[in-house]
């Protein structure tokens, strides 16, 4: 079966919450028409780094992102991204952690074995406002400071997408989580300057993951072709 | 081999960067000096959830800590949580995320599961006044509204542990991490009002972890004399 898929692909699918079979099926059946995957801890934890390796051997040309969330001093970080060498081509950090003695350390080690640094600059959730917006601006130049790959600004935030997208112009990637069961729509995160949605539970729980993925995928060309004109 | 501890045991052992045989012979000649160990993200994704229990088994009247310093949304970390349920006595999550959609599912998820909730309320590297310590009243708020089992504060900033006793008084048990390689001295955290210190590398790295454990321990107990003296 093959789908003629004209489209950027700007989808990456998130599997934490799945069983490795079901993890496995939709690698195999999703490699084609998306950007990348992203494995979160509850996944991790529970089947382990080979698990990660076997799956990703499903799917090697795309993108695998390590959503760890980490946010430790930079010894602890990079003794955990060491274990991800070779395993991963992106990990998730905080940048609430700060610079010095954290994510210089982080964005130095993982440069030498070529994983990318991906920094949370805002969260999708209410509490994201009780601290982490608070200090949106410090996390601003944290950002600029450590000059990560990328950052993760949620979808279901869309000025906030915007702002740092003018900010930062093409200098970063912006990775959007949030869409579906959060609240976002497809196409939404990619109208306010992300370059990929993140895409978990409507994905993984649906009965036709790759339509789904499939109708996201156009969904999101439409929302292109549609701010392209504004 | 009997050793004579008439001491508090205010001693958590972290263990981090350890291979699984040098941590398992660590439980096994420390379990009766110490009150607990501490096991981070660079030990579990190494040697998995199993290795985790096998360890536990050999020391289980103690108290285990999964320092995993979960930082993300409470589904997720709900999720982790679930995995970790009859293998650990406690978990620790950062402050920094807040309460609504996060430490509020979290907290009743692992109370739920008889898992005690850490917070992380300040953190002990250089980096931290960047971001962390900015907002300090606001972390301070959200403990008080998580109200969890215990909170974590760096003994490498004694004025800050004093602090945070102060305002919540015995409510909740007090973990100080940093002791050792990091820089503060076995018994300065005890001394400014922490219930536990935690030590890692001091301990991991020594060539009698036991002597090690056993002259911290009357470090620790030398300054509680000399504390309440004043």
């Amino acid at each position: 079966m093959r789908y003629v898929v004209e489209l950027s692909l700007s989808l990456i699918v998130a599997l934490d919450r799945v069983s490795y079979e079901r993890a496995a099926n939709i690698v195999d059946s999703l490699c084609e028409v998306v950007s990348g995957f992203k494995v979160g801890l509850p996944f991790l934890l529970q089947y382990g780094l080979s698990s990660l390796e076997k799956l990703r051997s499903l799917c090697s040309e795309k993108m695998w992102v390590a959503d760890l969330k980490l946010a430790d001093i930079g010894y602890v970080m990079t003794s955990i991204v060491e274990l991800l060498a070779g395993k991963i081509d992106a990990v998730i950090a905080h940048a609430f952690v700060g610079y010095r003695g954290a994510l210089d350390e982080l964005k130095e080690f993982s440069q030498k074995l070529g994983i990318k640094l991906i920094v949370v600059a805002a969260m999708s959730h209410p509490g994201s406002v009780e601290l982490y917006d608070i200090v949106l601006g410090g996390v601003a130049k944290i950002v600029e400071r450590v000059a990560p790959w990328g950052i993760v600004v949620p979808a279901t935030r869309p000025k906030l997408i915007s702002v740092f997208r003018k900010m930062f112009d093409c200098q970063l990637a912006l990775l959007a989580p949030g869409v579906g069961v959060q609240g976002a729509r497809p196409g939404d995160a990619i109208c306010a300057g992300a370059d990929y949605e993140i895409v978990g539970r409507l994905i993984v729980n649906s009965d036709n993951p790759l339509e789904t993925a499939i109708r996201i995928l156009n969904e999101q060309q439409r929302c292109r072709k549609w701010c392209e004109q504004r």
